[in-house]
C-alpha cells in the first residue's frame, strides 16, 4: 500500500502551501475571467480569500484600483504568487 | 512545517477581515454582473449579505435606490469597501 | 483583535434582518432573471421562501398573478422590501 | 431582538406551506424551463418532488401526458398552486 | 398546525415513489438534454441511477444501445416511468 | 408500505453495480461532453474515477492516449461498460 | 453479493491512484478549458491542488510560466500523468 504510507508520511497538504504566500503578492484568477493581484492577507477552507492594495487587471493591465477585497471563495479557479 | 506555523499563530480570517467593513460602505459585486453599494450591516458564513440604503449600480452609475437588500451569499464574486 | 469582538457583541445575522420583512411586502430576483413580489411568509437557512399574494413581473410590469409560491432558495439572488 | 422573538414564536416553515398543497394541483418550473403541472404526493427537504397525473407544458399548452413523475430537487425554480 | 401533522402521518417519500419503479421501465432525461430509457435496478439518495437494457433517445428515437449504464444524480432532471 | 419493504430487502445499490465493472472497460462521459474509455481501475462516493490504459474520443474516433487518468467525480454524466 | 466483497477485499481508492503521481509531472485540465503542466506536490480530498514549476498551455503549446499554483479543485476536470 506504498499510496498510503506516503499519504501519511509527507504530503503537504495544498491549503499549507497556499499560506507560504501570505504577506506576499499574488495573481488571483476567477471562474468570471477576472484577476486581481494583492497582498494575500488571508483564507479559509473554503479559499474565501482577501487581498489588500488590490488591483483589478484586464488583459495584464491595471483596470482599477480596489485597496481591500474579499472574494468568495468558490469563485476562485487558481491562486498563484506574481512575480 | 513553517506553513503550519504561521497558520497556528497569526493567521486573520477572511470574515474577520470582512467585518472590519461592518457600519461601512461596501461595494458588491455579483456572478451576474450586478453590482450594490450600501452599508454592511450583516452577513453570515454562507457570506449572505445585508445592506441598508443600498444601490444597484450599472456601469458605474445608479439605477435604482434599493433600500435594505438581503443578497444570497452564493451569488457574490467580491465585496469590497467603496471609497 | 477588534473584528472578533464587534462579531460576539452586536453582529446582526442576516436572517434576523430578512425576518423584518415577514408579512410585508418584498421584491425576489432569481438567477434566471425573474422577479416575484408578494408577502413574505416564510423561509429557511437554504432561503427557501414562500410568497402569499404573489405577482410574477416582467420589465417592471405584472406578466401573472400566481398567488401563493415556493420558491426554492438556491435560485434567489436578492430580496428586498418592495416599496 | 424583535426579530429573534418573531422567530421563534410563528415563523411558519416553507415546507409547511408546501405540504398544504399536497394532495392538490401544482405548477412546478424548472431551471431548464420546463413547466409540469400535476398532483402533488411527495417532496423532501431537498425538495425531491414527486407529481401523479403529470403533463408537460410548452408555452402554457399541454406538450405531453408522463403520469407519475419523479423531479429532482435541485433542477425546480418554483412550485405553485395551479388554479 | 394542519401542515405539521399531515406531514407525520402520511407523508410518502418521493424516493419510496421511486422505488416503485424499481425493476420497470423508466425514462431518465439529463440537464445536458440527454435522454435513457431502461430498467431502473437501483439508484441512492443522491439520484445516483443504474439502468439496465438501457437505450439512449434523440428526438423519442434510439440513438444507441448502451446496455447497463451508472448515471450520476446530479446530473438527473426527472424520472419517469415509460409506458 | 410495499416500497418500503422492497427497499429494505433487495435495493441493489449504484456502486455496487458500478464496482461489477471494475477491472473492465468502461465508458466515461463527462459534462463538458468529453468521453473517455479505459480500465475502471478505482472509484470513490464522489464518483472521482481513476482509469487506466485510458483514451479520449472524440466522435467515437479515438483523439489521443493519456495512459491513466483521474477523474473529478462532479464531472461525469454516465459510466458504462464498453462493448 | 459479489459487488459488496470486491469493494471490501481489494477496492483501490483514487486519491491513492493520484498519490502515485505525487512529486512527478502532471497535466491538469480545468473546467475552463484551461491546462497546467507542472510537477504535483499537494492535493486534498477536494482535489484542492498545487503544482510547482508549473506551465499554462494553450492548444498544447506553453502560454506563461507561472511557477507555482494553487488550484481549487471544484474547477478541476481531469488529472494525468504528462509524458
Amino acid at each position: 500500500m506504498e499510496g498510503q504510507n506516503q499519504s501519511k508520511e509527507a504530503m503537504p497538504r495544498p491549503l499549507d502551501a497556499l499560506n507560504e504566500s501570505r504577506g506576499k503578492q499574488v495573481m488571483v484568477e476567477l471562474k468570471n475571467g477576472k484577476q486581481f493581484v494583492g497582498k494575500l492577507i488571508a483564507f479559509d477552507i473554503h479559499i474565501n480569500t482577501v487581498l489588500e492594495d488590490a488591483q483589478e487587471l484586464e488583459a495584464g493591465e491595471v483596470k482599477r484600483n480596489i485597496g481591500k477585497v474579499f472574494i468568495r471563495g468558490d469563485t476562485i479557479v487558481i491562486i498563484s504568487p506574481s512575480a
